[in-house]
């Protein structure tokens, strides 16, 4: 009999899960909107029988070791989801013992970027590794830090916040109420901000000038910018540049081996990584340089939240069985 | 018959060390000056017969169980001093392979800030905590950051460089051959540093307009601060806005429980706690505020290399015994 954990990804419009085993193959996935249910207790219901569904449709009916569940703003000490801006529901919400309840599993919460970041070293490119970090670039910037293999929490369970370590004071104003974070510049939503400006500063043609949001949004720039558009490669060169730093200065406190970048933005590839490796690389101590690869994640094109949430699953299960 | 560990602080001109037990009490203690041989091995022979001597001068012939090293530049992997400075030799130093010949007893070695964070929280008032930050602030800026109970060495063995991060990129020329770091706003030297810019700038007196700055170096700025100089005032205030910036970005990593000041500049006490207090919180994002003591190193007027030297010893021991 096949042994398998569910992870679970909750996102603001969707909750995705899946079986997968220990290396990492989905052996059967399912998905529930994250906006259905009016209470907390409602959705945990739903997503309760959609995952006891989906155990009973695997052939041989595999035994279920565990649940992890990668979610924004996730407390992996308290288990609990807080305050979460883009979830329904924005009070503390103890997501692990409703869980718990509804399925009589252990249940394992943690954010959806620390989520990555164990996928990453379980079944993607880090492992083997113990000192590495996962930067994963979408509407926001969300990081998950490994350091001596274990994900670094801190004293609060809110640990790796590096989307909101800020880079330009008094600079541009973020959804969390303070000005200047990192995620205001090295996001998508960072490179359309800066693209704006400069095209609003400009009296020069660009394609790009009268493009809705939406399309900028997803790989309209990239494209532009591999195209040759003069303001779509200045937006990337200048996003790499404070990305850059902010990652030169965050090797100079934990020193990984390597970082990898995940998320939408991620998948401009080369246009993202020579710049952001090289800004990196100019700000560098001496004893860091030519230490750190800057590389995309292997899990780019697969659903790494749910694969994150399965692997921490699967590493509680061996820690607490060790 | 008691145990001891020899813990030895290496600084720029004296070497200090001592026989010390696990409860941290000092039961002797020597030193010899750093720049007194010729060579790196002439310098060992001299450290390795002077911790004989040290020996045996303690009643009762203790057992000698390890010996602790804190370093400028200490690689705690290698067992290595890269490229210090501020030490007479300026290659790579293999420290614990030398000292390992001339005693035959395991030596291990950290670098000064590291060792300082160690014995923090073996001897000082990190007992019990396992995710903390020691910064010292003295002519430079270090840092040892400890996460999960482990310090934060990374893939390099030279993790926790909370002073080489750049907070004002093309800013002041530091010593490692870039611009901006934070040691050259956030200590001793860029405390004067600025005193200076600020009196220059100004045709308002201040008795501290032609005070050598080897005065203004030592508790100079302080004194005159205390007085009501309003230059001595104002410099303490960036200093600390820097340092509280610098503080609440690198909370946003690694979210530790407290976090001690150490150093020459923290015998300041209130006049650096209460606006670097100020600074860190008004910059720390929601979830972090109110979660970090900011607070003096309870081993502030002791020799804390020395004692974190021989912290590490014991911590080793007790590794290797497990």
């Amino acid at each position: 009999m096949s042994r398998l954990c569910i992870g679970v990804d909750i996102g603001g419009t969707n909750t995705v899960f899946a079986a997968i085993d220990k290396d990492g193959k989905v052996h059967a996935e399912g998905h529930i909107p994250t906006v259905g249910a009016e209470t907390v207790e409602g959705y945990c219901d739903q997503l309760a029988e959609a995952i006891r569904e989906l155990r009973q449709g695997i052939p041989g009916q595999p035994e279920i070791l565990a649940v992890g569940i990668g979610a924004p703003n996730g407390n992996y000490y308290k288990g609990t989801v807080e305050f979460a801006p883009n979830l329904p529901w924005t009070q503390v919400l103890p997501l692990c013992d409703l869980m718990k309840e509804r399925l009589s599993l252990p249940i394992h919460l943690t954010n959806d970027a620390n989520a990555a970041a164990i996928g990453e070293g379980l079944f993607g490119a880090a492992k083997g590794l113990s000192d590495y970090m996962v930067v994963t670039l979408g509407t926001g910037l969300g990081s998950g830090i490994v350091v001596q293999g274990q994900v670094v929490y801190g004293s609060t369970g809110f640990g790796g916040e590096l989307g909101h370590v800020i880079v330009e004071p008094g600079g541009r104003a973020c959804g969390c109420g303070r000005k200047g974070c990192l995620e205001r510049y090295a996001s998508v939503t960072g490179l359309v901000h800066t693209l704006r400006e400069k095209i609003d500063a400009s009296d020069e043609p660009s394609g790009l000038r009268f493009v809705p949001a939406k399309e900028l949004e997803g790989s309209g720039i990239s494209d532009a910018a591999k195209a040759g558009d003069k303001f779509a490669l200045a937006s990337f060169e200048d996003l790499s540049a404070t990305l850059g730093l902010a990652l030169a200065n965050t090797v100079a406190i934990t020193s990984p081996e390597a970082i990898f970048l995940f998320g939408g933005l991620a998948k401009a590839g080369d246009l993202l990584l020579e710049p952001t490796r090289r800004h990196m690389e100019a700000n560098l101590l001496d004893v860091f340089k030519d230490t750190v690869r800057l590389e995309l994640s292997a899990l780019l094109n697969s659903n790494a939240g749910m694969l994150g949430a399965a692997a921490l699953a699967w590493k509680e299960q061996e820690r607490l069985s060790a």
